[in-house]
């Protein structure tokens, strides 16, 4: 490949900086991604070398169409060996790599710009399942719900769910760390892994595939992979761990005054019910509206309305536990005391199936309803109300007509503080205002010491919030990090942090 | 300060490379020590500034008495920004820093080894406790007892806890990522922390103390920090987690006829418990025959003797749970089995404590028993039988009358796999044999996809272990780690992995 002029130091150019300058808009010669590509096609077979459109059309535009990239190729590689291969192959070609595994992600973390896309889809084997050892392992490419299932099978719970997880595959839910509906008690993607199997930028292997409880065996490698965004390697198996399965499992659905309510609610209940408690969730009224409105299907839970709903769920897999009756006697509680408007509990799992579809279905109808500007965010559990409430009033005092839909995991503090656009108003026009309304729902978030990435990520959409919001000191060791990891800068170029050459995080769509 | 010739790759000195040669052996002159010496007595205060003999023996030995360290004074800062002054001047005059807390580790992570011994017993300040947040701000120096204090005194746990808790801080606990009795239910001490903040080896301060359930915001640097023994920056301060007090407690301590049937009974316990399960220790026949041997305030808890004891705790947080009535359901259906000898439960907490003591215990009266070498190894749950059965028979055949104590943390599959000298032995030459039977188990420990280093740590005593077993690339990559972020290598040199120019693990006593 030709030789690429490389920034040294902040001041000047020289040769001896192994990074080329701005990988994403470097272009390789037509020879060079030539050879590449015949490399690829060679190591994995033609068939999973896909250079036509069509074929790689799907890899280039996240979810919400908020950006669309450019790759040379997709690439399927079917094992550990071959990811390591392809790796190895760019790296020797200086080209950039972007994994993907369902590009389920909400922050643009996976669009490539320039380079190869490499889909680890073919890494779908569940290697084992050891009950015995409460792990299971299982490939990069496994689909989150087959994970579930394999655990299920053995009679064993993989707690990890969140809306996408018929798509999403369990290598991308390490590298975002992704939340989702059972953090409360089971914790984030990262607190499910015992090990880890990781291509490095330089095509090397680290096998970190333990299934132990405690291992204090120098530094704890794979908590730096989790939730990297793929820029600092590419996940390819990992060690997760299995719990038992709940026996007994009720789910209610709560009307309150407000969410301030919702959160006294969830302080009481998480005192009493402790571990049992498996998830609080907040709906505002708005949001339930909705998605009676754009779901024909779904049953209005409660008569009347109320400001704010909780879905609270108890499960326990105590021989004879009676979740049931553990619900209803504190939702009874709640109620004498005010505390509570009005409840209902799922007599049936069926039933309780539909109160979660409530909570699961409200971000695709919120589509229905126009442009939509999101925040996934987190406060101390102590600040939440306070947020909520600070951000709700300073948003709807900057554009009246605006719809705020402030809903989500409360337990966990964290709250997708979405607002729908005012009816009738120019959906692009709106989100144009995106920059404006990040400036207020951040600075709101860290006035009352949050994060502005809560479990969605970084990615490109909040890169530069990051830089804004991010400790100096902290965004300084990220970088180090990557430069250490990644040298040359090809794993997922441009994400999280920006290096030196990295273009804008907001390129067209 | 003098220039040093500095190692640049693996083949030459070049002027180049920041890196001093062997920063352990280099004995400032003694102008950079004065100079170094004086600019903290500025800052610090003459009477933090220890350097009398006296004053400085305590630092330089660990708890076994298997280092003994050399240093230029110990400092005692009393601050965050302190500590951050102590780190720039120490950088500034190229002299290494080794931190300590309560200096009650087990592998030598704390032995100085020349340079500056940094004392974080005057950070002692509980910044913060926030029972709405279920979260806790604790300055580094804080005992770990004193944590636990100040949570039970705001109406909750923190759930950390092992034998040194008297006199272990915290930032130890964390720069060393603290194991103990409650792991099965909580967690390392890793899965306790919410935030950090910590000083780098730049003498900049990064504040991630953040109390929040949820944080993605780039890379997650506290794991990084936690469990690297100070190698890489110093823990200053940290937000905890804290957990509803548990309202029931019952201990029982069960004799069995083998170490496998108490991992069975483990088996049994935990998918019946789950979590109510919060401790599942082991101690063998001979653990217990030496704990009431030597302490004679103990009392034998079951009749006749038994091939192995398990305590068992249950615990929970449910009003109304009977954990008691729980316990005895589960043991006399063991018994009943046949899986179970005998079985006795603690009618009261006084009787639980004493319980509790005979494991507890046993460690220290081991040492009336001369000599132990001594392994803190752990493996899959499933392999766990397997690796005391298999490592018992290897060492006792490598040496006849040899004493093994394979006891803990079975239900972390952690094992404290110590070997007590034969009965008449010379104690020293028996721990002459330390590496071969290093090599003994800790070869069958890798057989079994397990790890040489558990709960306690690498720092000296494992760090050639750890250079002979680890996969090559996880040791590049904490090499590169290591490198990237204390590029001089001052933060406790020689710890957890060499560098090129680092001295031996084993200097004399």
């Amino acid at each position: 490949m030709a030789t690429h002029p490389a920034k040294g130091g902040a001041s000047g150019y020289v040769e001896a900086d192994p990074r080329p300058a701005n990988p994403f808009l470097m272009t390789p010669s037509p020879e060079t991604a030539e050879t590449l590509l015949a490399t690829l096609r060679d190591r994995l077979g033609e068939k999973h070398v896909l250079t036509a459109a069509e074929d790689v059309a799907p890899a280039l535009v996240e979810s919400r169409g908020l950006y669309r990239g450019t790759a040379l190729a997709v690439v399927r590689p079917g094992s550990t060996e071959e990811v390591a291969a392809t790796v190895r192959a760019c790296a020797e070609a200086g080209v950039p790599i972007v994994a993907q595994g369902g590009n389920t992600g909400l922050v643009g973390g996976g669009v490539p710009y320039g380079g190869i896309v490499l889909s680890l889809a073919r890494l779908d084997r569940v290697r084992a399942v050891n009950p015995g050892d409460a792990a299971i392992t299982v490939e990069a490419g496994v689909i989150l719900a087959d994970v579930q299932a394999a655990a299920d099978a053995a009679g064993m719970l993989f707690p990890l769910s969140y809306a996408a997880e018929g798509s999403a595959r369990i290598g991308g839910n390490l590298a975002t760390n992704a939340g989702g509906t059972a953090v409360l008690a089971y914790g984030n993607a990262r607190d499910l892994v015992l090990g880890l199997e990781v291509v490095l930028a330089d095509g090397r292997i680290w096998n970190g595939l333990k299934a132990l409880r405690k291992n204090n065996a120098g530094y704890d490698l794979k908590h730096l992979f989790i939730g990297s965004e793929g820029t600092l390697g590419i996940i390819t198996a990992a060690v997760l761990k299995l719990f038992p399965k709940p026996v007994s499992r009720s789910v209610g659905f709560v009307g309150l005054a407000s969410f301030r309510s919702a959160v006294e609610l969830f302080s009481r209940m998480s005192r009493a019910a402790d571990r049992d408690l498996t998830a609080f969730e907040v709906i505002p009224r708005f949001g339930l509206d909705i998605v009676l409105k754009h779901a024909p299907d779904m049953i209005r839970p409660l008569h009347g309305g109320h400001a704010a709903y909780a879905l609270v769920e108890l499960s326990s897999t105590r021989p004879g536990a009676d979740t049931a009756a553990e619900l209803e006697t504190l939702l009874a509680g709640a109620i004498e005391d005010g505390l509570v408007q009005d409840a209902t509990i799922g007599a049936s799992e069926a039933q309780n199936a539909a109160l979660w579809a409530l909570r699961e279905r409200l971000p695709e109808t919120q589509k229905a309803e126009g442009g939509s500007i999101k925040h996934d965010v987190s406060v101390p559990l102590s600040r939440l109300a306070d947020f909520v409430e600070h951000a709700t009033e300073a948003c709807e005092a900057a554009m009246p007509g605006l719809r705020v839909c402030a809903f989500g995991h409360a337990g966990d503090g964290n709250i997708h503080f979405n607002l729908s656009q005012p009816v009738g108003m120019d959906k692009a026009a709106f989100l144009g205002e995106w920059g404006r309304f990040n400036r207020i729902v951040h600075d709101i978030v860290m006035e009352l010491d949050g994060s502005i990435a809560a479990e969605h990520g970084i990615g490109l959409i909040k890169r530069d919030e990051l830089a804004l919001y991010g400790d100096p000191v902290g965004l300084d060791l990220m970088r180090r990090l990557k430069t250490a990891l990644d040298p040359r800068d090809l794993m997922n170029p441009g994400k999280i942090v920006a290096l030196g050459d990295d273009p804008p995080a907001a390129l067209p769509v």
